[in-house]
């Protein structure tokens, strides 16, 4: 092997791999094993009214560079304002408009994602995806812009061919408690039923004190049908949407709480804080000590209805009071706080870690807490598994960083093999390709210092990129 | 040099060398320096009744799965009850007592262990110790446990026996304040006084809100011969059972808190928690303060009578209650947490810390911890050691991080070289060869980076494994 | 390339680089176009009247062994008294005053350093700075400091000199509020103003409990000429110091804060702590709320007059009280600790964190802070831009875990760059060295990766090394 050092490094065969040529040599047979397997992607943040619609993607900026908070938070940070990036305005104030100028302020600041995972996704969307091959700078914007939305008006680059040439076995989506479904039974009447599947997400409807929290709760009444008075008749509620959720086709809930407590509150001390909420008097106190309350709740309601549960904590979300204001969530300005994981956890692990019935899949994007609580943890309870790294954490680096801190203890057999989680559609295949690419480097240095045979490690790689996921978020029977 | 991928990995004779090959071949001849010396194990929890009686080892279950944490944890994360390992349950209620069982619930699962040190320590103990070599899957379990089995029959596999072969210059075990050390009597009557040493660890005694608090005292009063009935007659029976212990040829102390306080109380204070416990009316708050307290009080003994004191703080026992009620203690259910050090500390260090009769070696299990605050504190205060990586962290990676780290600020001669931690009497030497080999490792990265010569590598190597051990853990003129 | 395991590790031209031939090589490439670069050092504690006068250096051991804590705290932790290194005693009592034995008391302790970045500073000091070829030993102890002391003799080895010969461009000191600046006069009457600027440090001024903190405001008093009665006044004298600070060339400030709180205060709220510490009646908890008030406060008067920001946090300073009152503040016993950084700064940053008057460098020693809190927050805030590894992080193992931890969320773009952090003035260039060749062997792993281009990170590593410091501490127009 020789390393060309002047070669363009978009998607070279050897991308990622290890550089030293006795590891490379070893991992490129490992990778070999797994890059053509399929995707599967239980953890993701597609929208599922752009699957069931199947209509063209609009344009590159409004597929690639708005809605992408890692690539939008760069430019921000560097002094671009939000209205030159097309971010829409809550108020329906002014911001651009044409996707070209979106596009070549993306484009022409290019030098700004070099060594993040944001170039490497964009590269590999660009090239593999797209078929484009040309560098990105301010004077290749316009052709590439021009290539790229000529692509999207093809058939074969609609959502649902995509999900084919894409190869993605199953896709989950992200929905609201209240959420109708709709789009999910659209699909499922198309053949998708089995394909794209949703994920049920309660956050808004178990933390009092979102400002969304009585329109979720309104929601959640109205599409289940119960009159939500009080405690119980919320707990009939969730019970009944998660029946839905069952119905189609859901294998997991998704929790995005701020602490990772666990605490129950005992019955009429539920109905207190839950009745205070209705009136609209909760305390934030109340309000952490309820959302506790709740996530023990839904590990119960997993024993009983067999959903997945997965849960990360730890995120300080809308930081910027006043962007939040202005944009709304989701921008690029949620920032990872330390929170305690080992006790807040205990509460829930003590009643239902040892349930057969449960699987905890636990994210953080504190790299001190997985090997400090997390892989202790999911090394000796049988319901927890440790999530991918996750978010800020989703980098060649830090996944390497995460199997060499946590397979001490952990192993590979209790992580929950790779998720994705992303609401870029087009990137997802640049994810699962940069985790089995990191996950053969590092397999192959444990060939390399003879601590696992190469077929072991093949092994190993397939089931992290394959079989676990496939095992960890098994189909219900409904 | 040539790395064949498909070679077994077992016990390869450069395993865990960097795959390097510039790397691999300074680290190969640094490694030759130390592979030979003999064993200074001065943090061990092998059992000295077992060594005292050198009885045969009953069979391989009992020897090297039920009685092993970290391989029962393993085995329980994935679903196995602990139950069907046979380990004991407090209300004698029926567990798996057939040892064969119990070791084909292991070695069908030999999968589970791949990347973890239980796999490298057990494929030590296989093949170097017990001369075993076929890798272990449930087609070779019953003629695995046979060749053992009929190993341990032999009487070069008696523990005494065993202590030669294995090199073992000087093994300290770890034994309550109320012992009675007559394990160590007897030993020493049969000539091993200097090479199996005791270790005075007073936990029971001065954490007042453990359950086993009142009984442990009543066992220390008695030892002593000193009535335990308030606050002197207390610290007075201590100190006597460290002037017992030293005249047994102890040198260290061993303190595993669950925080690292250290604020000594006035005598009033100390006083009156001491008679409040002994009415079995303490606080968890007193019980705390009252550990803290105690904590710089066995630092003035130790500057007294001369013992090393080691401190590992920061986990939480017995983490899930029915657990602990079912299976007792040290069945793999204790979990890290963040703790504060560097204050924690301040009492005991700025009290004794430049005195020169004090030696405290300081562990975590918590990695921040490690370059975050106890190097810093071990790179100023002259009674400071930096303890190995040890439990959690007893791992190749966790070893290479540990250097990586702490160096820059404690260099390598404020750290206590290599102390192993484990029950596991035959995994001593794999543990030993795991750190030796890392070292060798790390050092050859810092040859080959051209930061220090091969001669001072090598020295520092042998320094690590041995003289340094040796020289921190000094024996005490009694 | 082949590696000589051999060779001296001292100043081998390819010293830091990574052993992996093709990185090295790819390393070297880069290294070339950064090592000849001038040096911009922005955040040195060098002392401007040494300078200024541009005396001869007195001796080794007063130039390079006694105001070195680093250096000093490593021979302290091994038992060598302050005394014997001639660290002056507050009380004036004896300690050792012959530079001579002082050396020696180094010299013959340099294996101590093995693995350290003082052997790396001082290796590159005594060589390449002073000529000095010889390892240091006891044997060569006194020949190493004649050498050592006939090149102090020489005209080529004064200060100003050296600043040429060094090829420093320019040089931030740091100086209190009450500072006269008469040494930066004195250089600006020399032709330096614009190469060697003040930096305006306020610590002593607006942290109401330090031992100093009347006599710091006395001075700041009677240099602005103005009577500090009251926080209007106390706010107008900080604000007249900062304009003559800026008229004197300054371009930043520097802020070490044992918390990064930035709450503000109600104005009737901070009058009252103030009145209260004009009395001497401050309590630690009000000091600690007005410490937090005034960093808000110091981000305003930057938006307004321009100076840059730079804050670092975390460390406990002058842990041992008998050692702070004996010798003094920064003799090596300052200890860093675990705060809250996401929140405290949530004030400031709320405020000023969008306003392009603004750029705040934040420093941290606590490196679990630099991925999960501060790479997210410099990734989206454009005023923040994260300092380099600073202090005890100044070391190329932290240098090369802190570009692979925070490139993958900040990019390259949002660091300062190099910046050096030393009062050892001889060491300046060791340090920019080091940086230099880490950042190369990054850069040259992400090449032979396949993740940049060769060309790419060949500007990448200008641009860390001198442009983009240049550019995040520009001159201000005063």
């Amino acid at each position: 092997m020789t390393v060309s050092p002047t070669a363009p490094s978009a998607l070279h065969e050897d991308r990622l791999l290890p550089s030293q040529p006795q590891e490379r040599a070893i991992a490129r047979e490992i990778f070999a094993a797994t890059s053509g397997l399929p995707i599967v992607s239980m953890h993701g943040h597609v929208d599922a009214g752009m699957l069931a619609s199947n209509s063209p993607f609009p344009n590159p900026a409004e597929l690639l560079v708005i809605p992408d908070h890692y690539l939008v938070r760069m430019l921000v940070s560097q002094g671009v304002p939000h209205d030159s990036l097309g971010v829409p305005r809550k108020d329906g104030g002014a911001v651009e408009t044409d996707p070209r100028e979106v596009w070549r302020a993306f484009a022409s600041r290019w030098k700004l994602y070099r060594g993040t995972p944001t170039r490497i996704w964009m590269e590999h969307v660009l090239e593999s995806v797209l078929g484009v091959t040309s560098a990105l700078s301010a004077a290749t914007s316009d052709e590439i812009y021009d290539a790229i939305a000529e692509r999207l008006a093809q058939p074969e680059f609609r959502p649902l061919a995509l999900l084919d040439s894409l190869d993605i076995e199953i896709l989950a989506t992200t929905d609201a408690a209240g959420d109708s479904l709709e789009h999910h039974a659209a699909l499922a009447s198309d053949g998708y039923g089995d394909r794209v599947v949703p994920t049920f997400r309660p956050d808004a409807v178990v933390n009092l004190d979102r400002p969304d929290w009585r329109a979720s709760v309104d929601a959640m009444a109205e599409r289940s049908g119960i009159d939500i008075v009080d405690y119980a008749s919320y707990i009939a509620a969730i019970e009944s949407r998660r029946r839905a959720f069952v119905a189609a086709g859901t294998r997991a809930t998704d929790h995005g709480h701020l602490y990772a407590d666990t605490e129950p509150l005992d019955p009429a001390e539920a109905e207190r804080v839950f009745q205070a909420a209705l009136k609209g008097e909760v305390t934030g106190a109340s309000a952490r000590k309820f959302a506790g309350h709740m996530l023990t709740e839904m590990a119960r309601m997993s024993c009983e209805d067999g959903m997945v549960m997965q849960l990360h904590p730890g995120v300080l979300r809308d930081y910027d009071p006043r962007v939040f204001a202005e944009r709304g969530p989701d921008v690029g300005y949620d920032i990872p706080i330390p929170i305690d994981h080992a006790r807040a956890l205990q509460p829930l692990l003590t009643r239902y870690g040892h349930d057969p019935r449960l699987t905890l899949v636990l994210f953080t994007v504190d790299e001190d807490v997985f090997g400090r609580e997390l892989a202790p943890l999911a090394g000796v309870f049988p319901a927890v598994r440790l999530g991918a790294p996750w978010w800020f954490l989703d980098t060649p680096e830090a996944m390497r960083r995460f199997r060499e801190t946590v397979t001490d203890t952990a192993g590979f057999y209790n992580t929950s093999g790779f998720v994705d989680d992303t609401r870029a559609f087009l990137s997802i295949p640049a994810r699962h390709d940069i985790s089995r690419r990191v996950d053969a480097g590092h397999l192959a240095k444990l060939v390399a210092e003879h601590r696992l045979s190469l077929d072991e490690a093949t092994e190993t790689a397939i089931d992290l990129a394959y079989e676990i996921p496939r095992a960890v978020y098994p189909p219900l029977s409904s």
